[in-house]
């Protein structure tokens, strides 16, 4: 069975296990207070440009989206999200779980637009009952989006505008950061990123990492108390080493950009081959995953060798697929499918 | 500097490192239904002599309390625990940010006992005013005990059958169950443990993994619907498989015993150590903290060479520390740290 | 100004202020125990035909809707409602604050079906990734609904019919019950409605009283430990006798029934006389809620005499508005209202 | 039976009833917008001496508390309490189910004082694992307590004197603030209760009201949104009228001040029946509520006519008994009473 069904399926970048092993007998002290911990978040900051920005590692996305919304809301405020993004579609209501309720916008292709995110929160306070309903606090987006689509430039240079406007901060989710600043159409540097939000996180499961997110939070305003909120979530690893050491890795070498290069070059051949092939897609993706629209009867004779996942229901006959590619996926399996195709 | 503050100060026993790396390249399913996740979970099943237990590898031991606990209680309910239990005293107030108090009993030794646990239900029940109080859900304690004391064979009995009689479930924290086990004053094997209890956890981050703990339920009613809760609050890492393998490799080869034996066998040299130079200690503690009374002088000296934990207060000169074995300590340290006393 | 905004701008009917006047010296036990109390909830099971019923009076809808969600759902659970349902759209997210995720189905009349429940909760089970979204774990619908229509007697009865088949239970909001079942087109009697849920609420606040509604729960699994979630919820009156006596007078004469037939007496004069003066309405709502539409010039016109709400928008000229009469509603300010159209 | 068991026997005072009349059939706007509540909050104003406090109402004690305490903390934040604290003891873990631990001090007198408030926060910030425990972020204490002691002024001028320098509020749960303002011992106004605290409410069901508590906010932090959070507790009104007639009547023509000291007056002789008679105290309680050790003997017989309350254990043949006077005690059960003894 060769997997395109997830970006997750694999071990972690060589590199890292060399640092475990290398590292394995080390004392240092818990709770992220280590030295690869601290030389880890140096290198995020060179990287981001940015020396003052607090840096934090959690063990996964749901527990990272949930620990950095709980620390910005009070009681009584929500968080703005696409309907389709990940906290409010495939987190089990952990941020309702906290007490804050998902304000979903409309969206077909991921993204929240500048304008939809002003009237939504201008039209709450012009509301003779606002206070009936839930107080707009966060802005949420996943950058690249669930459905493989990117903010540009200039529309994330406008929701933030608003944001700001508002004094509502803006956070993104990056748990496949790499793979969208990866991407032919993007045009958005990690630079741009740590400067056109409040907070973000750099994903590291899903790009190279055993396991583990990076919160980055430039707004000294969200800076404080912290690392309260990751120990009350039980984000905060005894070992933050094994944290600590993964970052380091994938920091170091240009490592981060470098594999997820490499897997954009994976989806791009895919891509091609679907093309090829004569098939279509759903989503206009650019980045590691595809979306293309399948027919049941090819469904049913790729699933044999093949892992993927059905995504949505496009007809009567087809389904809309999704194919993932990672850090690791081979040149050889790529071309495979596409002999099946 | 020679580390006994804590055992979660070195990385992992090397036969993780060599399984992580020997799987690395494989293609796995995410969310814990690996192949090594359920080899692991057969593993335990046959350690604990249950093969219907339901088992879930969680990241951490806070995220496993709050997500154990909030997955039993209904709103209106709490948790017993002894006043110096970790999810009242460091958790960050986990289990009240998901709704639930603290019910805690007075106790000096870190061990609650069943005529208590009986009274305390028993006169909720009673009062006039039992609504306007919380109801008793849970009890919880640890094994060992955060003081490093350990239940014997009959208290647990006693206490799981008060458990039984008033319905309410008992819970068991194992952050260094192993530790407990290799005691040589522990009369309770890991199959009474898993038979005297409704829902306990094997801890891996203390006891030779990276991180990880797993989260045994021998108890059918509180089988149903876990993932939910695990999901929810952020504890299903996407590659399962991480820990999946660690506990692949604790449970294989008798490894979790022998490296809690080799903490204990350290633990008990220094503990000699510390009464031939004449020092007494604070708790009976048999398992692999230490709880010795210095004076602040020796302290100062010490910490020049050694990192330890300080504990309480205990006179005006004096207080009483910590000092932790591990699986990966050494025993030329214990040695060398004795020659200072 | 005559205000037709809403049915709780008057106090309440005048035998209440007369009983509480009579019993004012009274010295009773609080927290709902008096003599008041304990004859109200007979009335109410009388009327509903179910002397097993538990009754329960709290002191608002919000607080009401919150504490019955509560007491019935897990952390993992959420609740299946229309997108326009009360608890979604104006309750300040009170259901998330305590956890829980409002499951929403779209509706064009305020209404939920069979068959859409079926096919929700349906696909949530048949989904790999279940565990991963919120388990539906109530159905909450109301009745009359917020856009003032009513379901069949056969529509509920297939509602209830599939929340038995998935073992989810049904949570009725009657914050407007009285209006709904005096309605021309309600074929539902209030003894159905007891049989076709498990729990459900009498609307006072909206219907009579001064403040206060009445949970009635059916189903035995749910009556278990009520109190204790009224008492966390801050709904527990201590001189809970305020909350009896208004139910006691309410349920005391046909009150409750008659009262209701007056304000949809008034509601049907009004309805014929837009009807006549050549308005429409949005919604064919037949009971003490209109929904006609009006200009935005008949609007200033009116707002002058008049005090009527904003419901939605119509078109770029109209909108559409609500009236709302009363139990207390005078005729002549209908007329008076009509004469003006 | 002559019921002594606790302040929230009777009704209310007769001028509310009357009011309630005067005003059933006005049309008001709902929630709090009504002018009888506007009246109420500007007579409150003028009573506190503070023409900027913002003033809500709320319907009970423990929803008050929740409210109030919900709006000021965020999720990494407890609140510190006497460990007799209602809300620790008696409101069924409602702030825990709203996420917040309660942070308990030692108390035998119900009071917690400044040093020990001071040596809390102090120790809290100085320790290593501050993050693993629960940041304070709210003073609560009772004014009467709990045990009917008060704070003398000075004591309440040190204790806001280190809440200030910690920069933590403090909040005043005033549920029988009339009673204690018109203690012989005390030495406290209330515009002084106004000036010591950020914030506090003014008890209406124990002192005249049916129902009802008055929010008082000074501090402008705590001022900008609390409406949300009333709202989401289910505490709103629809009818807000009912509340503010209510706070109308009580701070118009002293009613508020002359009841409480009516109760006062019947608790003190009381009091001196007690100790004419040779009983003694348990706490030196000098508002409406006596804390006298009976025999079970003495209980027993006064059982057959008397309604109290017991407190808690003396020794093996007594208790400590509750008996409480209200605005509405006659002097003849209390001389028939004292007969008794």
């Amino acid at each position: 069975m060769i997997r395109f069904d997830s970006d997750y399926i694999e071990g972690c970048i060589p590199e890292i296990l060399e640092a475990l092993q290398a590292t394995n007998q080390e004392q240092c002290p818990g709770y992220g207070e280590d030295i690869h911990s601290l030389h880890a978040k140096e290198l995020i900051q060179q990287t981001i440009g940015n020396s003052e920005a607090d840096i934090y590692f959690l063990s996964g996305g749901t527990l990272t989206n949930v620990t950095v919304i709980s620390s910005i809301l009070k009681h009584h405020q929500g968080v703005i999200t696409a309907s389709s993004g990940h906290i409010h579609t495939h987190e089990t209501g952990a941020i309702e779980a906290y007490g804050h309720k998902c304000l979903t916008l409309p969206s077909t292709d991921g993204k929240i637009y500048a304008k939809d995110v002003d009237a939504y929160i201008s039209e709450h306070y012009a509301s003779d009952v606002a206070v009936h309903t839930v107080q707009p606090g966060l802005v949420y987006i996943s950058f690249p989006t669930e459905s493989g689509t990117l903010y540009q430039k200039k529309e994330l240079e406008e929701l933030y505008s608003i944001c700001k406007k508002h004094d509502v901060p803006l956070f993104i989710d990056g748990a496949r950061l790499g793979y969208g600043l990866s991407a032919k159409t993007n045009d958005l540097s990690i630079q741009d990123i740590a400067q056109l939000c409040d907070i973000f996180y750099i994903g590291g499961t899903k790009v190279g990492a055993l396991f583990g997110e990076a919160v980055v939070i430039t707004n000294d305003k969200y800076k404080k108390d912290f690392k309260y909120h990751i120990k009350q979530h039980g984000g905060m690893l005894a070992k933050g080493r094994a944290l600590g050491i993964q970052f380091e890795v994938l920091f170091s070498n240009n490592n981060y950009f470098n594999i997820s290069k490499h897997s954009i070059a994976m989806a791009e051949l895919l891509t091609e081959g679907f093309i090829k092939k004569g098939y279509s897609f759903q989503y206009e993706a650019t980045t590691n995953q595809l979306f293309p629209i399948l027919s049941k009867a090819k469904q049913k004779e790729l699933e044999k060798e093949f892992a993927f996942q059905y995504w949505e229901p496009y007809d009567e006959n087809h389904d809309v697929i999704r194919f993932v590619t990672s850090f690791m996926t081979k040149k050889e399996n790529i071309e495979y499918l596409i002999s099946k195709l």
